[in-house]
């Protein structure tokens, strides 16, 4: 897929240039970085008193602050996924952090324990959206809108328990791209795996594959292989463990807690170890017992014409027809694709990390048809990006590799080498922010020279100017370039010109 | 403060030529636009069945969907409000939606109520943050933090009762911007209010001002009018009232409620018809009474410095200090100010709207204490843009004018004059999606040419790129201009670079 990383890849290049700059070291006067966030802990001791908390200073359990050099590198994995899904004609759409409790009521199976409640303070009972798709059906429905094409970057909520709780998080950010309409087969489909290779491949995190079934072939199979109906939902739930748990602990959860017989379950086990291309699906066709189920036929018939439009988009070797892939969530009626990355168990310098899936999605054609009062559906598909685990594994590069982030833009840094120039700094810097300059100056009535041109080396600020009695008498201003540490003086009346023409050309 | 203006007028100007275009008629089979979102409610009837919603569907009372013409405009005013926080050198940081119930205990005094508490589903007690200031303290405190610059975005949630809900949401958000850090005196101060000048001059949202007062003034003038010290915050929020309330219920309130003598009240009454520029400070310094209060006369010295500083900044003009300026929050110690518009009554064509303030802040020197163990102190000041508010300014000018509002940023869409052309235009969109330009089709496999150049003209797409037979035989595709409609044959394989040329000169 070369000419996919084209454009993707240079963006990518642009960012690190961008975020990254020689380390050096810090000096005192300086707005410090700091980056010991996540959980740090500061138990109440000593001289206890009205004014001091009383109880231990955190962040809720399963949650963390994002730190400057933390929203850096976001913002620019965000800004790389939402200029994708506008590339795609997607909408902006948002929606409350609640809904009322009975939205999110029998739409995520196993999983509705792990719904934040609020409390009830008088009033409605409300709950903490669980993740983007279900208010925005929610939202399609109370709206009677029939067509969308929307995306939604937004946080979700996860009581997830403490044992699962590794490595996630109880609050997340989804980015979710969903098109919603009535149309012909699979066009839409195709597109949603088209987006998710276009972000993988632009965030460069090396190969990836995208599992692809669906829960008609899912039924159909368990149909044939002797699950009753009634459990084919907590069945396919346990499957969905199979990226935690071996098939061995899968099959006793099958047989023990959810009562299939042992046989049943291991005609499952035969089934889903199978895995591959468009052959795969051909050869499912001619599965004695699968060919036989109307529902699992329907399924591969469009898994057929999927795998057409995906080798017209190019992306063909990137997508695997696996019938292990069950996705947990109750609403999915056809297509479900995963994406997992393809590590190389030992990259050069990198701790290995156990990703597990970094985008997936499906097509949900009933969950509209929820909140309709007359029952109408308009059918849906959609991806989300499981963005919280691509920041982990560009995070843990970037420390690995030793880069370092600027975090703030500031182009210009206002410096005098005299006392009691308050005031003509004051003057200055209003220039600068009036003409559109990123500028900043010490907080300081007079601060020393060497501190301030520190500063600017510290925060890798790119341009000093400089004013003192000289500069006031002749009518100039001192430009210093801080990396060259060349000066120059420019009249004052030019210096934003100046400025603005060295900055377009950095 | 004309040269204020001139680089955000032209970004504001810039910005709508971006969202207005001319309005036209629907067509079927486009992605409808619909305006019909917040609070619409579809209440179940008919049919009652398992899968029909037995509840009315609606967002939480308070609450509301952003529709794409909503989000388009809510993204324009926050770019503009972010650049700015970063034209002064901020960083960004991001909190967790709840924190524990006690980090916001006892920080904003009567209006405790009104914080949205989780449900105790077993672990720790947790509540809806309230503001983005209480975090931002104590992520201060729990990583030692003694300086930062840092600007955050986001949703806070509350409690508002049903009386004051008019035009107020219970989730809503907020754009802050703050200064932490021990520095010489009023230096960050002027700088926020600085930054609040550039922000609703570049917003253009007509006249303002900004009234500023001081707690120590406050605090000052209620003990010399014989206000006990333990009635100071309630008597504050009374005042904090007047915005909505006449003198005469606020006298009452204080009277009644809050047991204040009333000639206590009438002496508050005096004092806080108080308003002008920096000759009302000098004035107060002359007060015989508040000249007399320690407290009082600090905040004088330091609104003394801070108009010197407002004046070289060039936005004295715009500030006026007034002494009935109380602000609702306990955790305010020092400077306090609040912008509010200066709506002429009846504007060209414009509905009168009653805004209050769009803008607010304060120092709150006192806040990261509270959260450390051993109560140490980092000063902070800081400010808040009322950004709802905003919105629905634009949204109503933007109503009022008749305008309409591209949802998508699609910049080409593909289409075909014959049947069963699937094929050759999914290959072609890929291309384009590949090359990063923002494309579109219609997800049919035999889509009439006039529905798709409807919807073009529809989504106010500028360019349609044709595929039929004719063209495939001659290795060419058809480049149309939606508006002129005129076509050309462009070498299909010049076609990415022919797009992108037009593009930019566009």
């Amino acid at each position: 897929m070369p000419q996919l990383r084209l454009l993707p890849r240079r963006a990518w290049a642009a960012l690190f240039s961008q975020l990254l700059r020689p380390p050096c070291t810090s000096s005192p006067g300086a707005v410090h970085c700091h980056s010991q966030v996540a959980e740090a802990v500061l138990t109440s001791q000593l001289k206890p008193h009205q004014d001091k908390p009383n109880f231990v200073i955190k962040t809720p359990k399963g949650t963390r602050d994002l730190s400057p050099q933390q929203m850096v590198v976001r913002e620019k994995i965000l800004d790389l996924v939402v200029s994708c899904f506008k590339r795609h004609g997607a909408k902006g759409l948002d929606t409350p952090a609640f809904e009322l409790k009975e939205v999110l009521t029998e739409k995520y199976g196993e999983d509705s324990g792990l719904i934040y409640d609020l409390k009830d303070q008088g009033g409605e009972l409300l709950s903490l959206r669980y993740d983007l798709t279900v208010p925005f059906a929610r939202y399609l429905a109370m709206n009677k809108v029939k067509k969308m094409k929307r995306y939604h970057v937004g946080k979700v909520w996860r009581r997830e328990s403490p044992t699962v709780l590794q490595g996630r998080y109880r609050e997340f950010c989804q980015c979710d791209f969903d098109i919603a309409g009535q149309f012909d087969p699979m066009i839409p489909d195709a597109e949603c795996l088209k987006i998710m290779c276009e972000i993988l491949s632009g965030l460069q995190l090396g190969d990836f594959l995208i599992k692809v079934n669906d829960r008609r072939i899912m039924d159909g199979m368990f149909a044939v292989c002797g699950v009753p109906e009634s459990k084919f939902r907590a069945v396919g739930s346990s499957i969905d463990k199979l990226d935690k748990m071996s098939w061995k602990d899968v099959r006793h959860e099958m047989v023990a807690k959810k009562g299939l017989a042992p046989e049943v379950a291991d005609q499952i086990g035969d089934y889903i170890q199978c895995h591959g291309g468009v052959t795969l699906v051909e050869q499912m066709f001619q599965d004695p017992r699968l060919s036989q189920n109307k529902q699992a036929l329907e399924g591969l018939e469009d898994l057929k014409l999927l795998f057409e439009y995906l080798t017209l988009f190019g992306i063909s070797e990137k997508i695997s027809f696996d019938l292990s892939l069950a996705r947990g969530l109750d609403y999915y009626t056809g297509v479900i694709y995963e994406a997992i990355l393809l590590q190389s168990p030992a990259q050069a310098g990198e701790e290995p990390l156990s990703m597990g899936s970094v985008a997936a999605g499906g097509r949900y054609d009933g969950l509209v048809g929820m909140f309709d009062p007359k029952g109408h559906n308009v059918p849906c598909v959609g991806l989300s990006i499981g963005v919280e685990r691509i920041f982990s594994i560009v995070e843990q590069r970037m420390k690995t590799l030793g880069e370092r982030i600027r975090t703030s833009e500031t182009q210009v840094f206002v410096a005098t080498p005299q006392k009691n120039f308050l005031q003509e700094r004051l003057k200055l810097i209003a220039e600068l922010w009036d003409a559109g300059i990123k500028a900043e100056m010490l907080y300081k009535n007079n601060p020393k020279l060497l501190t301030q041109l520190h500063y600017c080396e510290n925060m890798g600020i790119p341009l000093a100017v400089i004013i003192g009695e000289q500069e006031l008498k002749e009518g100039v201003i001192k430009l210093r370039s801080v990396a060259s540490r060349e000066e120059v003086a420019i009249k004052r009346e030019n210096l934003v010109a100046e400025i603005q023409k060295r900055l377009s050309e950095s």
